[in-house]
């Protein structure tokens, strides 16, 4: 039934770590190497796409320079598991000093612990509405400025013959924006290219993606967006909010920034994975929530991509930081727009208003929306595999920064001539109403007292061509000029998505999904012949039609329905997205991935699913455990610690204390676990035992020591360790976690992965009947098994 | 500091524990003794109240007579913590069976289990609706009917001067109603008293409460609360809802009823508690989606009470379920209001829509809210605190079903009687608009083309008055008649909660909120006079006092803001009705808990939270756990399990089991785990190690037969054993869980309850670092301690 296909991966594993374990006995392979300097060079090939994997954040060996050299060495393969991403640990380490800590903490410190946690959340909040209406403000004086000079160009070349000018104008300013949005990416900070949800997935997935939540990226995140909106790309400025969020939560959580080597001295007890995560949740859950006015969509985002335990109070705070978040948006956007203190309008993108009174649906529509949804399923599949395919391209051939800017820059011009070609061609002309909501109504060779309709949608944002397609009355834009929309705006949006810009993918999609939608709307109208107020509006059709897309691409589901019923204000047609987006989502999911899974799998990530794939209960934590495990001596040589620690080709990050043993090559007893970056501090601190002796004075290590060092703890190279301190003794026991969560070695996988994946582990030590050390689970180690095609199948290990 | 308040407890557990350890070595105590027959006698005390307590499910002593005696003898105290509750076991007992099973499945089988699950949530669903489609309706006939009736009488005597007998007829036909709806409750079923929301919490929290989801609660709970809603109580039929949904899934979900013994052989692979649950937290969200026309507030709700692992794909079945209730909810009422197909009408309660275009607030309007926020929660405290007394009173003395008859008799005279002198002696009278939305306009002593303002709010269902109390024109009602309703209305609400009638709570919640609410707002206009729209609305104000008033009487979070958002079918008020939830609920928490937890406390249920008590971390296993452990050899005597079996002072549930062992004191090393259930259906098939090898031919024992006797496992009486098979051995390895999650004895409380709820544990094991069992931990272990006024508290174990 379910078999594995075993790979080379296992062989090449278990060779390594025998090879060195005769050596060194009870040193090796509890996790696999990771990166060594000399395989480092191979990984310029992951530069470019969605996840920039530069490892600089507490890597040891950061050559930057050579990683954006030869990129066709490595075959790239989706069937890859990469070992150089770390894992966040969510395990709270409760040794002596935590203990210690705890009993000097009144019961006072821990209701002004709480406090604390709702003042960030409120901050987080504010500052990411703050954001959010910067971009918003920005991209409207920048892209009305653009608009209105093309406009006036055209208008005087309309007559006089010479077009061909305007489209240089157009494509020129577009090129111009879109380069220095894409050179900031490109070669400023990579990590800030695309929509940076799947950067966000990994890291609440328990994924220490480098440098993704850095206050350079959020700078080169926002002016990036800014520029590839306003150049006029085929891009929305909504995802990026999310990614813009998170950061803004990682770095008010943490009271200090790195970047600017300022320490403000307070919140120093969030200074650790488990409290920093849920903040960063918190902090995603903004950006939704101000993208899309989607206070409670935000939260159900975070939860839906991040959450492992369900936490009352958390998500509570995490609600609390969306309502925030919007609210700080619509208060200065009223302040913007002149009406201070109207606080009803909603986020960033603007549906406009779906009365609920007028706008109904009725039981026999219902065939109609699952139709739909199975379009959008196809679709999005359709969307999703030349993205794929075009991916895999830009990771062969356009690995280059300065390629990529090309890149972009050519996409930047396509989009502008593609458009005026469209609306050269079109000779859909419209009677201009006085009430018409349209921006930039472009006459072109329309009569006077009218506008050209395909200019409606493609000479505006996105964003407004969205709100169009969904409240204009009917017969504002002929069926052609829809159909034909939507060919061209799929394949451009297709193209963008991936590009070293700093882009989100939910405004292309609506706007496609918006555009059939509509088409299906008025063709369901011409062929009932109807009159009828029911079928005659096709804006009901365009938003079904948009959220079967936008389902059909990111494969997204309650968090989805969720913020497609906020930001429409209206919750009458929750039922119906939803059966859409299951339709979507089931029809998708048929032929590919959704969006965003996509790009994570192109780069190797160790994602852990929900749950263990079905049917690999037979498949024990012995099987699929790392061994031999590099343990420790619950007093061990100085010398033996930095060893180990400066060891590169197994660079392993946490370490099973044991009992003192004599040297055999027996497992021992499991007493502890220690994290490298603890023993580190515990260098860097010169905790030896003889120290301790001769200098009784000297001050107690205490958590603060460990806080001030997190995150980026020094590589072991840079820390000196003299011939005579290598002869020292270091006593662990205080510092270790003296009660590791552990599994007997015949747990099947789902029970390890259940517990790995709800507690939120890094390291799950595996014993043997008489508590002895046997192996050691890791991310990978579970991460490796998937659900194929045939069964059971395994991932191989890759040092990319 | 932290110090720990050790009560009787302690000792006396340890007592009973060792005396029994020095006949039996091995078989004691790994739970403390549950309730005996002697005891029993005590119980009747808990009767009353809403959670009702006869554990018949699975009980082996079943005496109902004596649970009705001697009410007085256990002093009533919410310190203590009830041993007679059992868990729901949420692990997955992954015995060989079970791979076994796995192994004979295919991989098409999974995904057929898949769309059966996607089938019974689309089933629960429908029946949900439909059951809340039925009461609605009914209740609307029959208060119809009896309001019309009244009416009539009433204007028929307003001028003769006979009103008294209007009064009565009001009484009599109020009293008439509760008296059917309170008899079947209080003689059939005690259990379908009250919400059920507290119930179904318990439930979701991993607490088997007996009774709670049968056949027999959802009829008397359905048939009871039109009873209570039209016999004019001040109660809602909105929570009785959550309860009927639960009741609905867990009967649909196993495919059978146990009490009509049909078995229609469907959905078998469905009959464990882990399955059974998910549908259980489906069948709660399908119900609050009905009954406030709130999906999303209902997947909330359930995550917010049941969830302890989030899953993705539970979470969006969840949705679906919730979904397909409003929708047929909306379809059935569309079709009885003549409209089929409209599918856009709101839940059972109908708030009304609040026109998101005109209803907006400003800035400075929000430090008002926090202030009414506060209000809320000092008078849901006031509530909380004088229904606590007052269902310690019932406790007491009023336990008898008759007595609870009539005092729900007493309650609906005097309901009618108190909302007709207000009607009678208020003088607050309204001009009779064309367009006013009253159903009963009473003219009483008002001049022609009037009516009584009082009788708007009085003479009508509750949810009624509250709708006309959020839209109705500013100036149809005066501040005194408000200030007048809300403080009669608050007593009889307060008096009305925990009557032995099925009804809820929310609703009343919701007019006595809106009613001070309103006349904040009118007081506010008038305060200002300014007539400025803005302030001249007091339907907003309405809207935000019922939030406060709700959110201070039951403290629930992030649900209610969605639901109240839903329920107005308007997204813009989510930032001010989330601000009032949270002061509500922080100045309630000051001075009392939420009426649910309350309540569950006073039945003594062990209830867990979502984390342990803050400075606990210095209690360990060691201190926690329940030993020594009745554990069982891998082969072991027939004779020996029947005896631990039967030993109803040490009635236990899980027992390690543990290799073979000369019979030395020594703690053996573990090697699985094994349930009652299972030891009582390996009994029932005699699956014995000499019957087995006498016939080779018996058919080998399935998971299928453990399915088949799930729920109702047969007390351990009703299984014969004859002398000689006493004799047999029972080998236990094929049926045990060989790798139960385990503890070394030095982790602390923390992480032990982290582990134990992030799983749904039932039992976990602890043990030394041999891997010898030295002792249990259960959830009346984690449940014993809370954080009191002074620290760390622990409660009294109680045998009630």
């Amino acid at each position: 039934m379910a078999n594995i296909t075993k790979k080379v991966s296992w062989s090449s594993r278990t060779d390594e770590s025998g090879a060195a374990g005769e050596d060194t006995p009870l040193l090796n392979g509890s996790e696999p190497p990771r990166r060594s300097r000399q395989l480092s060079e191979g990984d310029g090939i992951f530069q470019i796409g969605r996840l920039s994997t530069v490892d600089l954040e507490e890597e040891i060996t950061s050559d930057e320079d050579s990683l954006r050299a030869r990129p066709k060495e490595i075959p790239h393969n989706e069937k890859l598991l990469s070992l150089k991403y770390e894992s966040l640990d969510y395990d709270n380490i409760e040794n002596q000093l935590f203990l210690e800590e705890e009993r000097r903490m009144g019961h006072m410190n821990f209701r002004c612990l709480e406090i604390s946690r709702w003042v960030i959340c409120g901050l987080i909040g504010f500052f990411t509405g703050l954001v959010a209406c910067c971009i918003d403000i920005v991209v409207e004086i920048l892209a009305g400025y653009k608009y209105k000079e093309v406009k006036e160009n055209i208008e005087k070349f309309t007559e006089a013959g010479g077009l061909s000018i305007s489209l240089l104008l157009w494509a020129v300013l577009n090129s111009a924006f879109v380069m220095v949005g894409s050179i900031i990416v490109a070669f400023f900070e990579p990590v800030a290219a695309g929509s940076g949800i799947p950067q966000i997935k990994c890291y609440l997935n328990g994924i220490k993606i480098p440098r993704v939540v850095r206050l350079k990226t959020l700078l080169v995140k926002v002016f990036g967006v800014i520029c590839s909106v306003a150049g006029g790309l085929a891009v929305g400025k909504e995802g990026p909010m999310i990614h813009s969020g998170a950061v803004i939560a990682a770095g008010v959580s943490q009271g200090r920034s790195t970047s600017l080597k300022r320490d403000f001295k307070i919140f120093e007890y969030f200074r650790r994975d488990t409290e920093k995560r849920d903040f960063v949740s918190a902090g995603a859950a903004a950006g939704v929530s101000a993208a899309f006015g989607a206070p409670v969509g935000g939260v159900l985002f975070s939860l839906e991509e991040g959450a492992s335990f369900w936490n009352q109070m958390l998500t509570w705070r995490i609600f609390f930081a969306s309502m925030i978040s919007t609210f700080t948006l619509n208060f200065f956007l009223s302040v913007h727009h002149n009406t201070p203190g109207e606080l009803s309008s909603p986020g960033l993108i603007n549906f406009g208003r779906f009365d609920s009174e007028t706008m109904t649906y009725n039981l026999y529509e219902v065939p109609l929306f699952i139709a739909m949804g199975a379009i959008g399923g196809l679709l999005g599949a359709l969307f999703n595999f030349l993205n794929y395919w075009l991916t895999i391209f830009r990771i062969r051939y356009v690995h280059r920064p300065c390629l990529q800017v090309m890149e972009a820059m050519l996409v930047a011009a396509v989009t502008a001539m593609v458009s005026f070609t469209m609306m050269y061609f079109s000779n859909d002309c419209q009677p201009l109403d006085s009430n018409s909501s349209e921006d930039y109504p472009l006459q072109l060779f329309c009569a006077d007292g009218e506008y050209n309709s395909m200019a409606t949608v493609f000479f505006n944002t996105p964003e407004k061509s969205v709100r169009s397609l969904f409240h204009n009355q009917p017969g504002t834009s002929s069926p052609l000029t829809l159909g034909l929309f939507t060919l061209t705006y799929f394949f451009l949006a297709c193209w963008t998505y991936g590009l070293a810009v700093s882009a989100g993918v939910f405004i292309p999609s609506l706007l496609i999904g918006a555009a059939w939608g509509r088409l299906c709307g008025i063709l369901l109208a011409s062929i009932t012949h109807s009159s009828d107020s029911m079928w005659a509006d096709p804006g009901k059709y365009a938003l079904i039609g948009a959220a079967a897309q936008l389902g059909g691409i990111v494969r997204m589901t309650i968090s989805l329905t969720v913020i497609m019923m906020e930001a429409t204000g209206n919750v009458t047609y929750g039922f119906p997205i939803m059966l859409v987006l299951i339709t979507a989502k089931i029809v998708g999911d048929y032929f590919v991935e959704g969006l965003y899974d996509i790009h994570i799998k192109l780069q190797s990530v160790p994602f852990l699913h929900w749950e263990a794939p079905a049917t690999s209960h037979w498949l024990t934590a012995r099987e699929v455990m790392s061994s031999p495990v590099t343990c420790l001596n619950r007093i061990e040589k100085v010398g033996t610690i930095v060893d180990i620690l400066s060891n590169t080709s197994t660079c392993h990050n946490g370490f099973p204390v044991v009992v003192q043993v004599a040297n055999s090559d027996e497992p021992a007893k499991l007493c502890g676990l220690i994290l490298r970056s603890q023993l580190i501090v515990l260098l860097k601190h010169k905790v030896f035992v003889e120290l301790a002796r001769s200098r009784l004075t000297m001050r107690k290590l205490q958590l603060k020591d460990f806080r001030d060092a997190y995150p980026r703890f020094p590589p072991i190279q840079s820390i000196h360790v003299s011939q005579d301190e290598r002869e020292c003794m270091m006593d662990l026991t205080e510092f270790m976690n003296p009660t590791p969560y552990t599994v007997p070695e015949e747990t099947s996988l789902p029970r390890v992965f259940k517990l790995f994946r709800a507690l939120g582990l890094r390291h799950l030590v595996v014993v043997n009947d008489e508590n002895k050390v046997i192996g050691l689970v890791t991310r990978k180690d579970l991460a490796r098994y998937h659900m194929g095609k045939h069964g059971l199948e395994e991932l191989q290990l890759a040092q990319t």
